[in-house]
């Protein structure tokens, strides 16, 4: 089958999904899947849509040296903001990766409700979304027999919703734990090491990890949105980031770090939540990890989760930092790929 | 829909299997499912036929108190052996968990091939079979639109085939590495803590992880079995363990143990496969870890392996030791029961 795609967004992961599929073709081909590329919405290179298949490699080769891809469109009325290029580009599957909103989930809400409703399979590395809107979204997907999918939300693409809902029939989870945040683990592992909390921040933006603005990292709030994210979905539980109500690392002076180091312990940025008796308790907070726990090994942009269920007691998923390698967008993009193939199979 | 279930082996694993289908019950009536247990063979307390469905928690009852279940046979003719039990019980299922034989595969490649023929789902825990049947069982499976599946065969019960197949899909395997054999694991833990061999191959002895004659596990038999599991499987090329030729733990002393700690690192039984170019090399033996390994943390019973792939880089999956559970034989009933649930969907 041919399945026409919408990008909405064409930041880093965007483009490095586009360019997965072309990598996978063949791959696809031997699955019986085709694609092509009807609708592209950028923040700031102009919106793109052919119904008939637009050039994509032209896309990105015009979106990275800068310039506008306005000229691709070949639709016959004005194409001006995402919800026009979802409306038009007669996709089968929209790909939603516009910017986070932690407070309400919008606009990705409103994009995702219109490619369900005009029955698009909707595919996000958004965590607003699915924290925001995860039980009407999927109610929505269900009614239109299409699916919503959001594995690159936590993790950055690296399989957690899927093996937990795929691979752990009628197990019930009672607890999850890890280290969710890549910028805070770098800066705290960093600080380890002797250097200031000032100037391991500014590794981190200079990295391209951290926002001129770190607020969103060190004060726990992109922690908290992914775990609040997880708990809606895999414990049935919505609750929000405010709920969750993080403390971030702010308060984790370097002589701590350093008292912590000459006791064999470190502080990690811990994330955890718990269902007893249907209830749920959630939590992002520093806490002392010594070298008995799984956290203690996570070292720079290392990530992971605990899963304990009725019938598998704590299992661990760790995504290593490879030092030399960015893998980030790659790793993103593979998420809504894989995503993807699943919709489609 | 109802399922007839035949439970080839009625040891620890087994018997867990059949109060994990007791204690899940509602939850399978909650997705449709029902079952009885239809045929019983056992090593040394007899065999038992009811295509009706036999008392399971009599059957239960019997052996856990060393009688001989050959009462609750109700069939019209004689039933000796397992392949009596397979082909009398009338099964949807069969679930095939007799002694491994690493040679072989033998008996479990023949109650398999009968299961099959029959019609049934062939569910395993016996990693004999899949090391020396997985491409012959698997067509036959197919062609008569059954399953063979064996989650359990390798890092007892938790996801790991069904987590590469389901969640990676189209990804390429490049490689593997990880330890799989939990006593060896201990041994060297312990020995690290300054006990000898001997009293830590007599500690696995007293805990029920390691048989009277542990050549299968320090000699790495074992763990290149599981080796050769997964890389038929994940890498689709078929190796035998011999191919794999384990060099064990018996050559690792205390003083080298003594040694690495005091150099910060840790031997550990390292099971690793590579794919290179479509040529695989495989490997079992002891290596020094440091602290930057992802193995070094795993201590004791801990077992764990790092996939990496084209797409996701270094993804690790850890089983950690529960101190204080025997989580054991419950946890391998669970990877028994999670592949007749997938196969049941």
């Amino acid at each position: 089958m041919e399945y026409k795609l919408a990008l909405i967004g064409f930041g880093n992961v965007a483009r490095s999904l586009a360019k997965l599929f072309l990598r996978k073709e063949e791959a696809l081909k031997a699955q019986g899947i085709t694609f092509s590329f009807t609708g592209i919405s950028t923040g700031r290179h102009g919106f793109a849509v052919n119904p008939a298949g637009l050039d994509i490699r032209k896309a990105l080769e015009l979106v990275e040296s800068g310039q506008s891809i306005n000229s691709l469109t070949t639709y016959h009325s004005p194409i001006t903001n995402s919800l026009d290029v979802i409306n038009h580009s007669a996709a089968d599957v929209m790909f939603e990766n516009s910017p986070v909103n932690t407070q309400t989930g919008q606009p990705a809400l409103d994009h995702i409700r219109a490619a369900l409703n005009l029955g698009m399979h909707a595919i996000t590395a958004n965590k607003g979304p699915v924290v925001h809107g995860y039980r009407e979204l999927t109610a929505l997907a269900k009614s239109k027999g299409r699916q919503f999918k959001f594995e690159s939300t936590v993790m950055g693409g690296a399989p957690i919703f899927s093996v937990f809902r795929q691979t752990f029939p009628l197990a019930e989870l009672s607890s999850i734990m890890g280290i969710f945040n890549a910028t805070t683990n770098i800066i705290l592992s960093r600080m380890e090491e002797g250097e200031s909390y000032e100037d391991a921040v500014k590794y981190c933006q200079s990295i391209g990890v951290a926002e001129t603005d770190p607020t969103n990292d060190v004060d726990g709030w992109d922690a908290a949105i992914k775990v609040a994210a997880l708990v809606t979905v895999l414990m049935d539980t919505p609750i929000t980031p405010q709920q969750v109500n993080p403390t971030g690392i702010r308060g984790v002076t370097s002589e701590m770090i350093a008292q912590a180091k000459a006791e064999g312990k470190r502080y990690k940025l811990v994330c955890a939540a718990e269902k007893v008796d249907g209830k749920v308790t959630a939590s992002v907070a520093p806490q002392l990890v010594d070298a008995s726990s799984p956290l203690y090994g996570m070292m720079n942009s290392s990530t992971g989760i605990t899963l304990r269920t009725d019938v598998i007691l704590d299992y661990s998923i760790t995504l290593s930092e490879k030092p030399g390698m960015k893998g980030g967008p790659v790793e993103t993009a593979y998420g809504l790929f894989a995503d993807f193939v699943t919709a489609a199979q």
